[in-house]
């Protein structure tokens, strides 16, 4: 079984090809400045060497197609025909209350997708044209869609409800949905198999960390409660994104600042987090390069980044009722190893007990970093979201 | 030494007047709808007995005019003469970064508070309404200001910094400060003192916990965290605000609604919380009735409710390093049982066993309610916040 998974944003289209037979990566790249000037597409050949092909591309159709000519292309391609493809897993991002799990994509799937449309304006309509690009490029290919919020759909109303009038949810449906549920999902089974230890009896908190970030509480198999909410701001300090912040604060700074709603959707999405906080960069490697200057604001960013991880770990190992198990993943939590100090220092009270020659400098291994006697075992699982929804596509086929 | 304790409203004023040589009140009552028609002041005799005088007040002078004339009045006073008064003691709600601990009221101390206004505009313009009533009616009387925000001074930056541009902070202040500081430091004192434990060497939560509430961390004597922030707003769910909320939420509401700054500031502070998730009342008494019919809404209310206090038992728990002493206190604190056995429920963990023959039903006593094998002390102690202002009067001028 060949199985394509595509991620597709409104001005990229990342692919992955998978052989699930040997669960296999057969061919990866992504298409980015799609609509834009300078719009190129750029792959991983098997050797390692990396290919950029410019090409004006200035929709999802012609991208995807272009992505699809170069994986049956002489030079560049890993299958014969097309018709070596047999589905297509897509990421959407938002299913609101729809959809709990992966689904084969229909026309009622993509009618629930378009009213979802609303929560996740950016992402959802991008994710569509994949779709309905694939159906036009290979007519009636089985296609699977993999919602960032579906892992999440089994919180408690009372980890998902605001303190906001219920009127407001009937309306809109404002409550805390969640994001990166692929991941937290993967990262999570994926250690309870390296442990060898049943998913569904474990208390695990897995730290999603990256440019954006969250934390879930997984109890028995299922998602408790995350850290991002009705959008993905909500919870941990990320590149450009505010994360948790008094809401007073807001209606104080747009009455301050002559704010409407836009310019505080753009000051609490783009001007602010490790970037409005360092005013350096969004990126915590120019952080962590800063501080070894004894830059004070990289420092002082630093320490709120951290601390809010830790905060969290705190309020859901009392949401589970303890914690078994603690999984750090995402371009951060996997290769800041002074981050997973910081949050796990003085954590021993609840069972946590680091083993730092094994964390100090170790980067993108799956590798347990507790010790021996510390009652939580702490690890470092790269993600691999587009495993998952190959995975997830493979298993709805092979149902049907 | 008497001190007479004033916490003016924009409407009302309260006063407490102290014995401080027996630590006794000796009056106290307030005054309400203050400017506004169907005024009254309303006190309590030292049999227990309340009385109510209707009298057209128009402004704070005028108010507490009267209420010093009831003080030395012949039927209902406890003094000969306003000369028995030593000095007085204020409710200062902010006091920004200018003021970590209570004051003696000059000049120069009013002039920092009114530049405090901006950070609670509703609040300190008649606290210092208060201050200067008293200093026409009693020139040169000794005053000192007891702040709400000065307890929580000690936070580190890393957690009262918002993941916001740093400019808005350089700018307006923007960060957390903190409220309810005098009642947390009551708490956590007074409990220290029970148990005969040194202040400055435990780890410390005080959930002060009402219609308003805050919870805050406190190591080795000083507040770590807190909370409310910039604002009263953030943190728990409380009688018409909001608590935390994700800020992408509320952009979105605004954009929904139609809402500027003003409309986004009156829904997550009067529309919102207890009042606006249940749709029922702001007050948890007529909650736990509806949750008597088997209301919903109610049963979602109280849960959401008690949710996020375990959360942030557990997040600052986190901060601590552990945990010594865990203080329940205010209205619901105090009284509403069933949220202390809520919160406490499988916290074992992180070494919280609560009595719960001890905790159930009891209301608004100094005791243990934790087991006596707990590593955790777990304690209801009511909240004083007129007599620490009323000692920190008496400290402050017995140093001069």
């Amino acid at each position: 079984m060949i199985i394509l998974v595509l991620n597709c944003g409104s001005s990229s289209v990342k692919y992955k090809l998978f052989d699930m037979s040997k669960q296999e990566v057969m061919a990866q790249g992504g298409v980015e400045k799609l609509g834009l000037p300078g719009s190129f597409l750029k792959f991983t050949l098997p050797s390692g060497e990396k290919v950029v092909l410019e090409k004006e591309l200035p929709e999802h159709n012609v991208a995807i197609q272009f992505i699809l000519s170069t994986l049956t292309d002489n030079k560049y391609g890993c299958l014969k025909s097309l018709n070596e493809i047999d589905a297509v897993g897509h990421r959407v991002v938002h299913g609101g209350e729809k959809f709990s799990s992966s689904v084969r994509i229909t026309n009622e799937v993509i009618g629930k997708v378009v009213e979802c449309i609303d929560l996740a304006p950016l992402h959802n309509p991008p994710n569509l044209k994949g779709i309905r690009a694939m159906d036009a490029i290979i007519p009636g290919i089985p296609q699977v869609a993999v919602f960032d919020t579906a892992f999440h759909q089994t919180m408690p109303d009372y980890a998902y409800m605001y303190g906001l009038p219920y009127s407001l949810y009937k309306k809109y449906g404002i409550r805390r949905y969640g994001f990166h549920g692929t991941s937290h999902r993967f990262v999570s089974q994926r250690a309870c198999d390296i442990l060898g230890v049943p998913y569904e009896k474990q208390r695990i908190i897995t730290a999603h960390i990256g440019n954006g970030g969250s934390i879930t509480a997984i109890k028995d198999g299922k998602s408790i409660d995350t850290t991002m909410g009705l959008t993905p701001v909500e919870g941990l300090l990320m590149g450009t994104r505010c994360g948790d912040v008094d809401a007073g604060a807001l209606s104080f700074i747009m009455d301050k600042e002559g704010l409407n709603a836009a310019g505080l959707s753009d000051l609490i999405n783009k001007q602010s987090g490790v970037m409005g906080l360092s005013s350096i960069s969004s990126d915590m490697r120019e952080i962590e390069a800063a501080i070894e200057d004894g830059d004070k604001k990289a420092i002082l960013t630093m320490n709120v980044y951290n601390y809010r991880i830790k905060k969290y770990i705190g309020a859901y190992a009392a949401a589970l009722g303890g914690l078994d198990l603690l999984i750090f993943t995402g371009g951060v939590g996997e290769n800041q190893w002074s981050t997973r100090t910081a949050v796990c220092r003085e954590m021993e009270f609840m069972g946590i007990k680091l083993d730092e020659a094994k964390n100090d400098h170790m980067r993108g291994k799956e590798m347990v970093i507790s010790t021996p006697d510390s009652k939580v075992t702490v690890m470092v699982v790269p993600t691999d979201e587009e495993l998952t929804i190959a995975k997830d596509t493979l298993e709805i086929l092979s149902k049907e």
